[in-house]
């Protein structure tokens, strides 16, 4: 084996245990020292890798973030319209992070400019790469719906649109990251102790009336949800961090 | 002075060091020991009154919601309309989060399960309770905009109408939350380095038609923001944290 490849694979074991510790133990107390003593290699050779906890955090995120993509790709090989995308990819954030509170709170750190500031610019660049592509992707969908399934566009130039669209994908990140943050709060969970359907109407609810809002008229709105919301189990399942079998790189 | 007096302004000046260490250092290098020396109490002192980190920082959170309380109450006190009341709630919040990212990612940590999990129940549950006292205002306001301002709606029940409330009020929250920590992340920070007003753009363009799709019909929603948002400055500026003034505890 080459040395560099060692060296990639010997990274890829740290970041998966790494996740795995963050996810039995909270990041407030993850120490460097358990990492290695995790991996059995060396607070050197760790270092070596990740010269911050933050740097770390932050590649823990991309590997997942890397995971959404697999999500991302194959929402958009489905032969349905734009519209039902962007509600299949919503769905999609809305049950990962439910299923999975413990990962997206690395996604939802790494997000965080005290983390991700003090990370290697190298690090933080190839997230912010990552996200620029996702969102890419996402905006190419965003422009056909507004095209084909929102109304009130029409007078709208090409630049118009695609303003627009780049509004409409970062509300919609937005929206996603909120709804699953506030959702798992303490509050939340008082609230509704087993309420998973309550919290199923309540992102239905808020994601309906964000997309009517920019001008989506559907008569039977909760039917294209029902629909879109079978089609994101079966695109879920083919990660290997998400997927409810998880038989994932931890086990 | 009374022993639980003396206890009691002694934990504030721990909260109140800690919230400025943390604005500093960021929350994954925060150690115990770290708040001992910079109040120069004992260990000890400081884990009689915090249990872990956890604890500590949930009570950080606590101290900050106060002052997002004060915000609220003032401007509930504004003679202006429901709907005025809930846009300028959500400027608040938005500007709040632009200005003091360090801040707002105490709140934003509390609302993680492996943190508020790990705090002492009773801290926890103080939270949670200030949750909801500040959720069951804001529903109030939110019951009254759609009596007076939300088209839609004539036919529902108290108790629909009141179930509305509650997933409006709770997919304003997410929205504010959402928005902003995405607002605050690396890709974001890439996009627009120094786009304040870009950003601002987003956050109007994404609020104001979560609100049209629930049924808020102004002809000119623009100019009801910028008479919200000068509200919305003289409110913050009430507050000790958040004020741009920020004569605030740490100093």
């Amino acid at each position: 084996m080459q040395r560099r490849e060692k060296r990639e694979l010997r990274e890829r074991e740290i970041i998966e245990k790494s996740i795995a510790l963050l996810s039995q133990r909270g990041f407030l107390d993850l120490r460097m020292a358990d990492i290695a003593s995790e991996t059995k290699y060396s607070m050197g050779t760790i270092y070596s890798h990740f010269e911050s906890k933050e740097d770390l955090l932050v590649a823990c995120a991309l590997t997942l973030v890397l995971e959404h993509r697999i999500v991302f790709n194959a929402i958009a090989d489905q032969p349905v319209s734009a519209i039902e995308k962007i509600i299949t990819t919503a769905l999609c954030s809305w049950q990962i992070s439910m299923r999975h509170p413990d990962l997206i709170e690395i996604d939802n750190l790494s997000l965080m400019p005290s983390v991700w500031r003090r990370a290697t610019k190298q690090r933080a660049n190839e997230l912010n790469q990552l996200h620029v592509e996702l969102a890419g992707m996402f905006l190419g969908i965003v422009v056909e719906a507004i095209e084909t399934s929102l109304s009130g566009y029409e007078q709208l130039d090409r630049n118009q649109v695609e303003q627009l669209a780049s509004h409409l994908t970062h509300g919609m990140w937005g929206l996603c990251v909120g709804l699953s943050s506030t959702a798992q709060s303490g509050y939340a969970s008082t609230l509704c102790p087993d309420g998973a359907d309550e919290s199923d109407r309540y992102f239905y609810t808020n994601y309906s009336n964000f997309l009517k809002g920019y001008g989506w008229q559907e008569e039977n709105p909760e039917a294209v949800f029902a629909r879109c919301r079978r089609m994101a189990q079966q695109c879920i399942d083919q990660t290997t961090w998400f997927s409810d079998a998880r038989q994932g790189p931890q086990s």
